[in-house]
């Protein structure tokens, strides 16, 4: 087996970062690190985005392939590295270790994450009144940002044809009208509702045009 | 096969709920709904998190085995009922879906869905006003109170033995002093954040004591 070097990006300080390292500390896989800084010439720059339509670190690249996001990084670690042991196939038990994913994602991203943040790093972009709703508007900008450069170019979010990445990604954008969203500046992604709701067996719900 | 019979525990309006009714109708598996409401008596109550300890719907029960995660939900119906072609085993391809999983839980749940609750259903128990720091304060005590009930009864999160579980929920506990979070209502947790360190190739950062 040829093995292609692995470069991961990372940047000082970064929880997120230092999960992927554990694993591949633990894994005994070796790696090249690539540090980058907060400012707007690195992770914030075109260059970087990229790689990363979020502007953000971890990012793992094998090769020509490049995968953002840390929990996915740490699916494909598991997947290639660690056989069946850290990242099951079986349908239940990979449902189980989904779940923790999923929490660290959530609560601990929003919660002990951003605590840190706001204690320790306080940035000056995001002083300690910045409200919920404004924090969810950028979020939601940002996210609408990333479907839309992928789906400007392809016609499914993951792969060549529709995968749960679609199932995941469709129905809070679809309910933008409930949100007072705006979907004008993201015609790919319209369009691509449009294929969701084109699919056989498709299911709708109130708030949802 | 014997057919175990699909219950979807599931409450009016939630978009995260529809996301799985969605991926349930495409893949034309039958399955029957239990409806909840938002009171403390009923998804809120000891009750229904003995199901989900973080008393949010969807819930999935197959037989004695229940899933709370939508995303994981998703990950399961796809390993179940959709062979290779919704979510593939490759480690890339696998890496590929579970960024966009990644956004949905991210971008849209602290943005759009966030954004939609706020303008169109703001709770009384959430005002506008309430802060990021406030926000993440509470999500990380559901966080630390969810991985706790769990650790209090197995060694490990997800499975019988270290998985990725581990690898994703490790950091940002283990940054509790940065975030000025005393974990000492968690014995359970840091009893399992000394098992982790303990881990062969096991590698810290700064801020982890």
């Amino acid at each position: 087996m040829t093995e292609i070097p692995l470069i991961l990006h990372v940047a000082p300080r970064s929880g997120n970062c230092h999960k992927v390292e554990l694993f591949l500390s633990i894994l005994g896989v070796p790696y090249r690190t690539a540090t980058h800084d907060y400012t707007p010439a690195d992770l914030k720059s075109q260059a970087f985005r990229a790689k990363n339509p979020r502007g953000q670190v971890p990012v793992l690249e094998i090769g020509d392939n490049v995968i953002w996001d840390s929990q996915a990084i740490l699916v494909y670690l598991a997947r290639a590295h660690g056989g069946e042991g850290w990242l099951p196939s079986d349908a239940a038990a990979m449902a189980e270790v989904m779940q923790w994913l999923a929490l660290s994602a959530n609560e601990h991203l929003f919660g002990l994450a951003q605590v840190r943040i706001m204690r320790r790093y306080r940035h000056g972009n995001e002083p300690l009144v910045l409200t919920v709703l404004e924090r969810a508007l950028a979020l939601a900008a940002r996210g609408l940002e990333t479907m839309e450069r992928r789906l400007a170019r392809a016609p499914w979010l993951a792969l060549d044809r529709p995968t749960i990445a679609e199932m995941a990604c469709f129905t809070y954008p679809a309910l933008h009208r409930e949100a007072e969203i705006d979907l004008a500046p993201y015609p790919a992604t319209r369009a691509w509702l449009g294929r969701v709701r084109a699919l056989p067996g498709f299911k709708t719900m109130e708030g949802i045009d």
